[in-house]
């Protein structure tokens, strides 16, 4: 026998459990999605190079695949390119068709992503992703509805999480008012250590990034922000003060957490100055979502950006959306046991039979059954009964309709439980009530 | 302001209408799928370049998109290309994978493919396949189940369809009987053209093909088979008598013949011998699915295979299986304006606002009728009422709330059903009643 076949390291097949579980969890977040009128869309795999390169910066530039018809010469430098994400085939799509849109422009994306990574636990070569924005609109009712929307798919999945919450505007505020502009990545990054290494430990981080005794010494009152949301906000309100995009931050905050109150939102929400993902677009709100029950990161995460199309020259248009991370989701739902049971199999009853004639008199009661909605099979040969009980015992089918010479005659079938192995003769209609 | 960006030739975005309506066929297709007892998987978009050559021919191999890492030197060849159907990375599957697989294994797979064709009208480098299979039985109970699918989906999406069948062991025992065992394509191909051109021009081209005038004689009581399917199973026993192989297909051809009478199933089938679809691979049945009422060739095909797995090392397994074309589809229903209307817009309700207090309230109404599944949207700001109702004119949305001061106070909103102009004031529970 020749070598078995595989796939590229990185990339995975999803078998029938996985799929069943993988759709529950993208049906649970489209059907929210609909029902705040976000529409999908999807756009191709692969994009011109032109389109990706320089979107991701030196090293994303370094983890596209690149695509060569089979006819060109290897010395032909590709010109196509698969994506790298879902955001920058967005940006391209709304500048491209921006003139049959309809703004604020709300749609949300499912589709694999592929990136030349190394593989390792957890991380693939071809993964989805599933996002969702509102682009054509500054109204912070953007934020709130992806705040919403967290909730209501965590709730429908089951999965208890934290919505962390930051302004880029607040982070470049506090980065302005001590001083030192130009160093706001560095001290977010800094600031984020704060739970693991105490005070001190950041402090010398800071000098050791380049900023002076004065500046970290004005920083303190941040590192030492305490009580509620509203109370930290009131600090920072001082702090802050001079800072004009600072204290729009602070208001942007606020009218966010206003609008999370007047409409009841039941979500647990930290601000968090810390978060600091996406700085290099995000322009507003920085959302990351994590599971409470669960070690594994972030599994939801995004902002607004006020010029994410402006790299194919049409500026100045404010968006805010967020990106569920499928695999993360998967891995949650798996650990916690949260998958619903009756996604083992969409088979309710495997009809089984002894003989030809009765695999024909089963015929018609499949027919029956599918008519009804009902999803059954049968096994297409009177194989040894052994054989066919097996076949429903690993598709952890629940019911199997045993078909014999005494079944024909009364027309009737045997249907056995396979969870309890109780057995018992019903006709059709019986059998339609009890399935 | 820069170049528009665009795609690469061939391939296509789906807006929000589009994605609509090919998930109303996606949909359709996979709801019947369930109902069989085929369950979804999923496999890479890239597979070793050693899973796809030589599989499709020598023309096949120069339409594989070939995939190269960033990193790579260019002088280094691919060793990833990107899947160019779902049957062959269904057959790696299957061995890959055959310890975990419960056979008979039915599965269905609906991704895109890609081929480096030359992009014409209708033809894309990147498309979806929608694939159904059951593989480890030779039973005809696939050949009937597939023939049921192709009843149920075609009568779920309203169009009217004619399912051509043929068996390439008929063909066989003919290009045998008449002594010319190698020239069965040949046979075929002459005799699909019998409508169109007539018996005489077909006699010349079949001895244009080598055939001898003596095996062109041979053949024309085949060439003049008539009246029903059973008179003419009738006929070709008698002619393909001396042919073991063309006798099982007859045989085959009948027992089928004889299931889909017993089952009831009301499909126009069609015996058909002309039909010559993938002759280097299917062992017996083989299907064609033609739209009645538009001219578009055919809409769904398939067959039966023995040795698909073979390819990989693992010989001797027969299953059967077919092919939904969801792009000619996607054409048949648009050309006989068969897409449900409701599939214009998921939105039932849009909230026009004339004020920030007045959204504010619309917001918490927003939130009730979500809770109660009607999915309905808010304008994020109370921008001019004619911009606002052009937003719901351009979505499709049927119905707008508007909400003034005097709505406020009333507790009410103004519903303006958009198809007919008419409004009226209605309050929460009315609302609900009314969408």
């Amino acid at each position: 026998m020749a070598q078995k076949p595989s796939i590229p390291k990185g990339t995975r097949d999803f078998g029938q459990i996985e799929m069943a579980r993988r759709n529950y969890i993208f049906d649970t977040i489209k059907s929210v999605f609909s029902l705040y009128g976000f529409q999908q869309i999807e756009t191709p795999a692969m994009e011109n190079l032109s389109t990706l390169m320089g979107k991701y910066g030196e090293e994303g530039d370094k983890l596209l695949f690149r695509i060569q018809n089979s006819g060109e010469k290897a010395a032909l430098a590709p010109e196509k390119g698969l994506r790298y994400d879902l955001t920058v085939p967005f940006a391209r799509y709304v500048v491209q068709h921006r003139e049959e849109l309809q703004f604020p422009f709300k749609r949300f994306q499912i589709q694999p992503v592929w990136r030349a990574d190394r593989p390792q636990k957890g991380r693939y070569r071809e993964f989805y992703q599933c996002d969702v924005d509102v682009i054509g609109s500054d109204s912070l009712i953007g934020e709130l509805e992806l705040i919403q929307i967290v909730e209501e798919v965590y709730r429908r999945l089951g999965i208890r999480v934290c919505l962390h919450i930051n302004n880029r505007k607040i982070l470049a505020g506090i980065a302005e008012v001590i001083g030192a502009p130009d160093k706001m990545i560095d001290i977010t990054v800094a600031i984020d250590k704060l739970d693991k290494i105490g005070v001190e430990a950041v402090n010398k981080e800071l000098e050791e990034r380049g900023l002076y005794a004065e500046q970290v010494a004005k920083l303190q009152p941040i590192l030492n922000l305490s009580g509620s949301t509203q109370d930290k906000l009131t600090a920072l309100r001082g702090i802050l003060s001079e800072s004009e995009t600072g204290m729009k931050g602070i208001a942007e905050m606020e009218e966010v957490f206003r609008l999370v109150e007047a409409t009841g939102v039941q979500l647990n929400i930290e601000l968090d100055l810390c978060l600091a993902r996406g700085l290099n677009y995000y322009t507003g709100a920085i959302f990351e979502v994590k599971a409470l029950d669960a070690q594994i990161g972030s599994i939801t995460g995004g902002g607004r950006y006020d010029n994410l199309t402006g790299i194919f020259g049409l500026p100045n248009v404010s968006g805010v959306g967020i990106s569920f991370g499928a695999d993360r989701i998967y891995d949650v739902l798996t650990e916690l046991d949260l998958f619903p049971k009756e996604l083992q199999s969409a088979t309710k009853v495997l009809f089984a039979t002894f003989g030809q004639e009765e695999l024909r008199y089963a015929l018609t009661w499949v027919k029956a059954l599918r008519a009804q909605g009902v999803a059954v099979e049968v096994y297409p040969e009177p194989a040894k009964m052994k054989k066919q009980m097996g076949y429903a015992d690993a598709k952890q089918i629940p019911y199997v309709a045993i078909v014999g010479g005494d079944e024909m005659a009364s027309n009737t079938v045997m249907l056995k439980n396979m969870a309890t192995g109780e057995q018992k003769q019903v006709t059709l209609s019986e059998l339609m009530g009890n399935v």
